[in-house]
């Protein structure tokens, strides 16, 4: 009998490998954090001795999901404007509303809300953009979440910085800081092409190859970016990102809403990776993103949620339901963006855009015990007939029991074990009357 | 002090009267069923002695929800075949399923799954269309859920008539049946325009305006029913409805996906209703139904999920989150379909379509008690700046609470009251083994 710390022992266990192998009745053998075997329950019991041996006889488990792109402390402006387009929603209450509250108070509150938030809906990992990136860095590695940080870039001075130079100096500050940090990483973040210029994205370029550390930005969003775009310069932001040879494995792309197939091609041959945002994209009106032309031409799409202030959430179990079902009509083809596609965007293809797939993404021997349980055994996903199925389509981020996240539970049995949640409803009540009175 | 049986006192309330009030701290005296006052807290705890106090210090309380468009037996068939076009959905998977299973034993089963569902996500009064809707209507009394229960007619031969006359004369029978149930009423429901040739349509025409019951249809519910009615007959379905004299404010129409200009004008003119079904419109890659164009044109629309078999859940949260965000992207507008555009969507409006907006859909005096409480105090839904919108865009379907339906509490506290949720599953499960074996 092997010692090892945990055996997880689950009705279902969706591997999210290349096979997609859906496992009955079987077990996962963890130890020092990482998944050391997966196999039959019959067998496991046989050979692991667990100092804890979890039995979750009506559950599926899966890999945590990987939100691909979020604005953590944002959740502090969860639902502070709705109802409004992208332009007159970011220029007439968003910025207003950072300029007067954010400071590095205000992004603790709203990080620990949002990893509150996202530990108990399923989620072990996010790619963050925003200010104050090494406060959501101490307070994710205090709260025990995977998260990789935007070293955020824009050519505006903010609370966070005065001019490009000294963002990418502050990023790179952070960068550095977080060497030590297992389970934080860093992507550089230049906030959208109409906010960068040349000058500073050339300088990202170069440093990102150097560090070996993603790209994370916002792109073609909207008609409106690329049409004032095209206005100003002549060239789709696209065109002019590729012209300095951002296109890249290394670029996370954002929205990308508006795109032809030329850019398709140039996107897939480059190896650039997709973070789609459909409830965002609604949300904000902003478009639809051709999720599965993208999928059929080769390229890696990931989920995320966008911030709280435009979703109004951050349930990654929603955001695989508006993906597999806004796919269906954008492609007009109710074979488009499947349950198991819908499944995959929401985990392994996360992993890959932040060059975490060896770490994170799926159940596979090797990598971080980083799991989510989900029990299926409620009205609302009885009966079942493919686990796969219920869980993108009827189950909710409450049936969610437990989570995991590099072999430490996060979530037991609906609390999470590193937050206080009632001190931090304290907090965000105070930020909500304060927010309120300006 | 006025002895009534029970005063509801909440931190919020959304009536969803005509001018949307939103009351604060206020109190729902409720007597037989009915409410008889609202009040601000302190006058209403000086004014009635009642026989039951509950106090909502976290909670929005709301009308129930109506979903205005159900199959509920369906509810056996949740995640049987997803990713399918409408056609080989209904043709290679539900019909033979439907063939094969459906008997009153089903549809006892699936009922009370559904009602079950629905009581749990706040639903108070659904409009269903499936065979031995006698046995949805026996459940749904002795469950105690309002309902409106569609005579189905088809022209083709199924386990429950044989023809046309058969399915009219046993929906005669069943709305005789339950002329003394005060929860229980009727809808004629002709199953589709290609289903339903002109004879069966005329006398149910006559029969609804004689026993003054809506005609519960799917019309247009994608591209291929409309040209195929071209094709056949050298008419758009609704111009067929329109000659025979359908379009009337009897008219339920549910999905409307394939809609001109001049057909809404027509629907406006004779106040026909329409009842928008998002997530199965987008599941089944059925179109897009132009909803605030609809809403402009001075069209009732309501909402509905449609059955599991199609969703798959009956949660009408997850529907208006849907109808709001699908609205905007529909109409390139982020204006579109605002948070409470889809709340009246999801109450009133769906009362009118059934002819019961006396009776039910908002919160109101003289009308029954029908109310979901919704604990908005959960670290989803904080901070909170307006109840609507983080009911529409935040919340989910397990922070409702409790639900009474004509003063009858449903759930207490996440507990249905009048369902033995272990003896359901259970049989649902028995169902799924039979099901899965064939």
């Amino acid at each position: 009998m092997k010692k090892i710390d945990l055996l997880l022992q689950a009705r279902w266990v969706i591997t999210v490998n290349t096979n997609n192998d859906l496992l009955e009745e079987h077990c996962l053998a963890i130890n020092n954090g990482l998944i050391i075997d997966i196999l039959p329950t019959q067998e496991a019991i046989q050979q692991y001795s667990a100092a804890s041996h979890k039995i979750l006889s009506e559950h599926a488990i899966m890999p945590g999901f990987v939100n691909c792109h979020t604005h953590a402390a944002m959740n502090l402006f969860r639902g502070i404007a709705d109802d409004l387009p992208l332009m007159e929603w970011l220029q007439s209450h968003i910025w207003p509303a950072e300029q007067t509250h954010i400071n590095q108070n205000f992004v603790r509150t709203g990080s620990q809300l949002a990893i509150a938030e996202m530990l108990r809906s399923g989620t072990t990992c996010f790619n963050d953009m925003y200010f104050f990136a090494d406060e959501t860095a101490k307070i994710a590695n205090d709260i025990g979440i995977r998260a990789c940080l935007g070293l955020i870039v824009i050519d505006f001075p903010t609370v966070w910085a005065n001019d490009a130079d000294e963002y990418i100096s502050k990023g790179l500050q952070l960068h550095d800081q977080l060497r030590d940090k297992p389970l934080l990483t860093t992507a550089f973040a230049p906030h959208a092409p109409y906010t960068v210029s040349d000058t500073p994205l050339q300088k990202i370029l170069t440093l990102s190859e150097e560090l070996d550390i993603p790209v994370h930005m916002h792109i073609h969003e909207t008609t409106d970016e690329v049409n004032q775009a095209l206005d100003t310069t002549g060239m789709r932001p696209l065109q002019r990102l590729e012209k300095l040879g951002c296109l890249s494995p290394k670029l996370v792309a954002v929205h990308m809403t508006q795109l032809n197939d030329e850019e398709i091609k140039s996107i897939a041959a480059q190896g650039s990776h997709v973070v789609h945002c459909p409830e965002s994209n609604q949300k904000l009106a902003s478009g639809l993103c051709p999720v599965q032309k993208l999928i059929d031409a080769g390229i890696n799409v990931a989920l995320g949620t966008d911030g709280a202030a435009s979703n109004n959430d951050l349930d990654m179990f929603g955001e695989m339901r508006s993906a597999a079902l806004l796919g269906k009509i954008t492609s007009m083809d109710a074979k488009a963006v499947t349950a198991t596609t819908a499944l995959r965007m929401a985990t392994i293809n996360g992993a890959k855009a932040l060059g975490l797939d060896a770490i994170t993404g799926s159940l596979e021997v090797n990598k971080a015990a980083d799991i989510t349980a989900i029990n299926l055994n409620a009205i609302e996903t009885q009966p079942l007939y493919n686990p796969i199925s219920q869980i993108v389509y009827s189950a909710s981020r409450e049936q969610v029991t437990d989570v995991w996240v590099a072999g430490k539970q996060k979530l037991n049995k609906r609390q999470l074990t590193c937050v206080n949640e009632e001190q931090l409803l304290i907090e965000v009540k105070k930020w909500q009357q304060q927010i309120n009175a300006t």
